[in-house]
């Protein structure tokens, strides 16, 4: 059964070194992001790239997740910050998307440590954009504030 | 061999259903991006979400990986248009991004479609966010326009 289904539009020009694409979303909620090999591969001047996006995707897709397996120990969190870090690399030859860390600082009224650490595993197993990302390596570290 | 990290990083407060995160991207390309569950599963009201971050990835990426892929055959594009659709969808009870499906549109001097077919393939085979989603079926339409 489909919940929803986004889209993303990119219009490219010309080679990949001296060309570059025109990124927008379906949503409107940015437009006009301009994206270059050379902004992807070595200094990002502002520009997003693939992999900035996939960490933008799995960083909102966390948080959600371990929003929703807090809730389900009846427990609120103050403050999420995930932050994700994904790393494009050289493997066999070929550029992989080849980890994806995720980083969470919590700060959980209530949440002790081994209860939030269970908690944090739950939300890495249901996390829909950790599933996606099977072509890589996923890792969560993650510190509960006192 | 790492070619490149990107980093985003998301704040999140409150519970699932009724809180919100604000999301910014490491490169500063975009910031102060509102996400909720309801906006991600609903109405987006101009609002980004996972799973339209992980549309904008797949079409950027496959638009440098195509651009790459048909100047290996000394065509250059003189324009590329990659849209890429993201289903989140119920599967086995859990939200799945199931699919990213690709629409490309091409202009291409000089080449025939049989050529460009093949390149497509060909990319499809190489895009780094394409190997990055082996959780979900990934499909590529391609069309020369003439």
């Amino acid at each position: 059964m489909s919940i929803a289904v986004r889209t993303a539009e990119t219009v490219w020009e010309g080679e990949l070194g001296s060309g570059r694409g025109t990124l927008g979303a379906g949503s409107g909620a940015f437009t006009d992001q301009e994206v270059t090999w050379a902004s992807r591969t070595e200094r990002s001047n502002g520009k997003t790239s693939p992999e900035e996006l996939c960490a933008a995707a799995h960083s909102s897709c966390f948080s959600m997740a371990l929003a929703l397996k807090l809730g389900e120990k009846d427990l609120v969190a103050e403050r999420l910050q995930v932050r994700a870090a994904v790393t494009l690399a050289e493997v066999a030859g070929l550029p992989t998307i080849a980890t994806s860390a995720l980083e969470v600082e919590a700060r959980v009224p209530n949440a002790d440590d081994a209860t939030f650490q269970a908690i944090v595993a739950e939300a890495a197993e249901l996390c829909p954009v950790s599933r996606l990302f099977t072509g890589a390596e996923v890792t969560v570290t993650a510190r509960l504030a006192q």
